[in-house]
């Protein structure tokens, strides 16, 4: 008997810089079988997360992130698919679930930790990725859990147009601050001024950048919620207002190369009495009702408009994953499968 | 009538990297004449500390530090003396008292804000300047009001011989914590290790600096007590763990050149999830009688041993900062003048 195969992508090397296709492979395996107290997926959406690449790079040069993805190993990410067998009594064939590790493959084993049913009284499948998965969460989390977010605050937000810092910058809107997105081009700044209804977007792709950073933080930042890291950092750093918190979600600019990478002097810290806090979002699941009754609400509101970056094709996730670590995605980067 | 005449050190002109002498002017004054409300003090010591180089920088070079020095100004510090004129119904001719921005001079005037009446009957005078002044409630407040200290802390302290850094190792030793000592010299570590008892010492002007290191910080630090930033700051980030706190009390090694200075990478900050928070002093003076009582406390028991360096003579004062700046000088750094 010929057993079923199915298809995963795996680390074929470690990246330098910028990952390119040759970083990915795709493998054929049989199809998994469970055990006791597991059930199996077939998904039907991927969601991309820059994080994944922090992954791809071993322990001595990612920080010491604790979890890197073997030479090999299935790439890291979020699924979102039906159970199409199971032998776990709280999961039953036909349910649809997110899975946050499900991994970039066609089928994935669970035994419903991380697990998320889906709910699409609430909001259409794919949402569950985005605006009520693990970006949306990231940016509840970091806001709320993380930065002690206060009605009137002045919230800096960095890649404000990507799928967390959109989240970031509408979320922080709903709660009543005044939010300076920054962003790369005239199009994301449009969007997030315009469609997100910011009060205002930097483009540090202009030639005007300085300029606009300069008008745009010109009472101060309180709260800075950032993606990226790097020199975009560095540049916002100043416009810190006195005892300012400073929520260190990602540095996207330097996953690439993170050995490598200097940060800023700490005399601001010092000076402005700031507090600079990273965390992960695995650290704040216990905020997941609390979130997913906000975000819900603030969805049927129409205070969040999500925005979906679809490309199709299991086979074009590494694609897809390259060019959101580009700045070329808009939107939260989903693969349908 | 020819008027009484007085001394004061101003600043001449601003240092480039590391002040010299020339940095400094004595300039002669008429003694000032009191207002209703206040009253003059005869100075007897100066207590001397490293934050008051980052005011000799302009607003643009020192990270917004809000109150730089003028030209011409006299140079910010502590003074301990005696009232000798009082328009003042709290404060009677003959009280010792601490100003704590009394200034490099012979007399001060004060309102009574930053003041501190001397008790003998607690601790010597001089040290209302170190243990129990500036220096003391630095350390207290930095430890328990910005770094939430715990018992059994794994505790790692910069410039730990220093007036800041010693009191920071020995209150934390009080509570229960595991100290780790960093400091330049054999002398400096020989002393924080026998006489002040801290777990380990970590020499960084030695060859065997690496292994040092490595060796006292196995098993990670939780809370990282900072005073000098600069290369040292950015070889015991990797140590930290996961939650770890950082309190940035001070850049010594930073002060010579604000503008310049660059920092670590950030990835440990997002991947171990931790806290840095800058601090000044004076936003934790409502610690002072809790403060006062504590340390009053551990004197008497011999958990907190002081150490002074004095220097005799006003005119010897920016000599004696000089010597701060560059290390040389061991413990609280005094002139009597």
């Amino acid at each position: 008997m010929i057993k079923p195969k199915t298809r995963q992508i795996v680390l074929r090397s470690r990246p330098e810089g910028l990952p390119t296709p040759d970083n990915f492979a795709i493998r054929t395996v049989d199809v998994p079988a469970i055990g006791d107290g597991q059930f199996l997926v077939k998904n039907e959406l991927l969601g991309l997360a820059p994080s994944s690449r922090i992954r791809m790079s071993e322990s001595e040069t990612n920080g010491s992130y604790d979890m890197p993805t073997p030479i090999g190993g299935v790439i890291h990410g979020q699924s979102l698919g039906t159970i199409i067998e199971s032998r776990h009594p709280g999961y039953a064939v036909g349910a649809k679930v997110v899975l946050t590790a499900g991994g970039w493959q066609e089928m994935s084993v669970s035994d419903g930790s991380l697990t998320t049913p889906v709910d699409t009284s609430l909001a259409k499948e794919s949402l569950w990725l985005g605006a009520l998965g693990v970006s949306g969460l990231t940016a509840y989390a970091g806001l709320i859990g993380v930065g002690q977010i206060r009605p009137g605050d002045r919230v800096a937000v960095t890649a404000a147009s990507g799928a967390v810092g959109a989240m970031a910058g509408q979320i922080a809107r709903a709660f009543g601050c005044h939010v300076i997105g920054i962003a790369g081009g005239a199009e994301k700044c449009g969007y997030i001024r315009q469609e997100l209804g910011f009060e205002a977007a930097v483009d540090y792709r202009s030639p005007a950048y300085d300029n606009e950073l300069r008008q745009a933080c010109a009472d101060g930042i309180d709260l800075f919620f950032d993606n990226v890291g790097g020199r975009i950092r560095s540049d916002l750093l100043p416009w810190m207002n006195k005892f300012g918190r400073i929520v260190v979600c990602g540095m996207i600019s330097e996953y690439n190369n993170p050995a490598g990478a200097t940060g800023p002097s700490w005399m601001p810290i010092l000076t402005k009495q700031l507090t600079v806090r990273g965390f992960l979002m695995r650290d704040y699941v216990h905020l997941q009702s609390w979130f997913v009754r906000d975000v819900a609400g603030w969805l049927a509101e129409g205070k969040i408009k999500p925005r979906e970056d679809i490309t199709n094709g299991f086979e074009n996730t590494p694609a897809a994953f390259i060019r959101m670590l580009s700045g070329q995605t808009f939107g939260k980067t989903i693969v349908r499968l």
